[in-house]
């Protein structure tokens, strides 16, 4: 105290924001203190773009047709038919833009595997020679309205789901989720891959699309969303209650439609036995809630967050054509028996579509079950949420968290909230193989790297 | 300071127990004190019976017995071809035994309906009349290894669910679930009521049969309730989730044991829009676990807790034949639209032999989404398993919750920490109204009344 004193040889007369402690401090020194009320600040402090655009009424307004969004499964039907632009050379891949020599393994894999699938090539030795040789287009899903989990690779002939967002017209595709482990999607090849594929090509898709047929006005998937986030998912890797969901929604016109009783529960035992068939119907949905919050000027909040297994990308509902990449990050994983870290490619897949569209990893406080299996404690999980609403503009109206009051899930990642707190966006995944042809190791935990954000934030700033 | 040292003028020399800063508090004063080390008594003051029974050592082998069970459905057939004793004039209800003279509204006019659906009468007023003359024997379900939801009426045509413990090969019975609002087990009747009876014994239940005939083994209950609990089930009042696994587990075997797709689709359409299909199921699996814990001498656990509407009754493993009630509680509740609290019969039915058994209200953490079926918060949710595990002698091995770290669900309510503690079981429960022949009219939450507790305490210490 008495040193202190020392370094205030005249009257102090200080104003004192926020901590009403302080001036007390002060007040006892003989101080004349005013004291302000104030908190450090959580409003964005970039109101404006440089051309006089605001910001915080764009986002409004990108969270307005996010929430707004009502996304419908109408049917099914091959890429090639049904994706606009798609053509028999084609392979879409998740994440953002890249070149067959800066792919990861997996992403190979699954590309041979899909060339070989396609019968464009023989053997996956030649799949990958034709590759190399720009004998393909590669596309990123989500320059088609689509989206893929993992390797993320749709060609010509699969079968993708069509989601239409019956609130603005858009449309949305993904394939059909094929299970875990040795699968395509992680970047598995082989007999067995392919065996799998054909047959959700030949028997699953044609008896699926019979029943949508049969349902008017197709499945509603944000009501499936908004139970199944009552129901202990988080509909990115907990889709137990989704798939259960939406078996319930299909199966009385599968019944309905498919007149031989084999077949029906053939198709029935698929689904139910992968309780992440439901992942794609909610990456469909997401991708359709998220696209009609493209291209409104000023708006900073993400409408794609994806990652290739190499690079990490977002775009912005401000700027939607531009991508903002870093390097694809390193997953804190649980690993299946046999399987370690040093075995693990970086983070892969279009799946983040989900926690941009408010669920997923941000709405994991609902989902406490999940922790066995991509790690973690129920607190964490708890945590995450929390944590989110902090880089998130707004809350979710139609998806709500039980645990949290039934508080909406955090909604529309602000690349200015993510600038400003340093906290990136949390996400869970699963982990592929890094080598060609192997498929699932694992599944974990991570954040977003930060240097896409930062990119992101600096354009925001020159707009 | 100097007051109290007047009331010490002489060496004070202190035992303290518990807390140390007591002790410190005198030793200040310059007392001599011996610091014992002690917490308030959590293990019951009562470990023996009169004849030197290890009351601890009995209830853990009931615990071990409720969690060592393995109830399987194994299919279905009439009550008065499965049930053993079962006869024509024999109508089961729910609750401790009861006389037509004390039933309640509801009980009763489950009983008029059934007596029009058996046949046995031509209209309500015929079937009072037979009731009132004693044309009809009256037993609680729980006589004949059987559970009821409210009313709990088994009617001798009524098909009923026969479930398995595979580890001590007892049979459990319940019926199918009707559905809410204006059913039997609500004390509706009418038209609408028998139709629908006459619908589930007629095409509900033979289709079910062929379906679980065909499945060897039959249905894991215990591996569905457990995943239940993980999606946000307590398996009594919120059976979304139990209902959905039931018709995963259930359909494929429905698709090829049933050729006709309409009638598979009907059958499977009754079930999935009925969320509480299940609740049945969970009971008949309570049942079956608990029954192999009773008759274990000196065990304070609870093998039974039900409500006839009029009555409250319990009864522990060690003394099974013997009920202990009190008068029935007034439920807690929110109401349907045009129903209020002066509408609603004291609580009533079976189905709280799921909090017998470990689960139901008692397994209310990890469904905080019931909150907007029995009222009160996502917080009362998590209180009341809080609250349970300190009246409970064991903690279930197989039922977990994963909002408390997967800690296992409170199991086996035990009359002596009811009875040191005073705190008394929570339930939560449909509410029928208090008439006969009009149904549901709400649901909520309560406790289980304390003079039953009390008896069987004193009748524990007489032991």
């Amino acid at each position: 105290m008495a040193e202190k004193s020392n370094l205030l040889p005249r009257p102090l007369y200080a104003i004192n924001a926020g901590l009403d402690a302080f001036a007390q401090s002060l007040r006892a020194q003989g101080a004349a203190v005013t004291q302000v009320d104030w908190s450090p600040p959580r409003v964005p402090k970039l109101h404006h773009t440089g051309q006089g655009i605001d910001i915080e009424a764009a986002n409004a307004e990108a969270c307005r047709r996010i929430n707004a969004g009502r996304p419908r499964l109408l049917g099914l039907g091959p890429a090639r038919q049904v994706i606009p632009g798609c053509h028999d050379r084609l392979i879409l891949h998740a994440g953002p833009p890249i070149a067959w020599e800066r792919m990861c393994g997996p992403q190979r894999g699954a590309v041979m595997g899909a060339l070989v699938y396609e019968g464009l090539a023989e053997d996956e030795e030649q799949a990958a020679a034709l590759a190399a040789e720009g004998e393909v287009e590669f596309a990123p899903c989500h320059h088609y309205h689509a989206v893929g989990p993992m390797a993320g690779i749709i060609s010509p002939s699969m079968p993708v789901f069509v989601v239409e967002n019956q609130a603005y017209g858009n449309l949305a595709y993904a394939t059909q989720n094929e299970g875990l482990g040795r699968v395509l999607r992680y970047g598995a090849y082989g007999p067995g891959v392919y065996e799998r594929l054909r047959w959700m090509e030949e028997m699953l898709y044609p008896t699926l699309q019979a029943a949508l047929e049969s349902i008017e006005d197709g499945i509603d998937l944000r009501a499936l969303i908004s139970q199944a986030l009552h129901m202990g998912d988080e509909c990115h890797n907990r889709n137990r209650a989704g798939t259960s969901l939406f078996l319930r929604a299909i199966t009385p016109a599968l019944m309905r439609t498919c007149p031989d009783g084999q077949r029906a529960a053939a198709v029935f035992e698929f689904i139910e036995k992968n309780d992440h068939f439901f992942l794609n119907l909610s990456m469909a949905a997401a991708k359709a809630l998220l696209e009609p919050a493209e291209g409104i000027p000023g708006s900073t909040v993400l409408s794609v967050m994806a990652r290739n297994g190499t690079d990490f990308g977002i775009r912005l509902a401000g700027e939607p054509e531009r991508w903002f990449t870093a390097p694809a990050g390193v997953v804190d994983g649980l690993y299946l028996p046999g399987f370690g870290a040093e075995d693990a490619n970086p983070d892969i897949g279009d799946s983040t579509v989900t926690e941009t569209a408010g669920f997923g990893a941000f709405a994991m406080a609902g989902a406490p079950a999940i922790a066995r299996f991509v790690g973690g404690s129920p607190e964490d999980a708890l945590e995450t949420t929390l944590e989110m609403y902090e880089i998130c503009f707004a809350e979710h109206e139609h998806f709500t968290l039980p645990a949290l009051d039934f508080r909406g899930t955090p909604l529309g990642i602000d690349v200015r909230l993510v600038a400003e707190s340093g906290i990136r966006p949390r996400l869970n995944t699963g982990i592929a193989h890094k080598e060609p042809g192997i498929g699932m190791v694992g599944a974990g935990v991570l954040r977003a790297p930060a240097a896409c954000f930062e990119a992101a934030f600096r354009a925001v700033q020159r707009w």
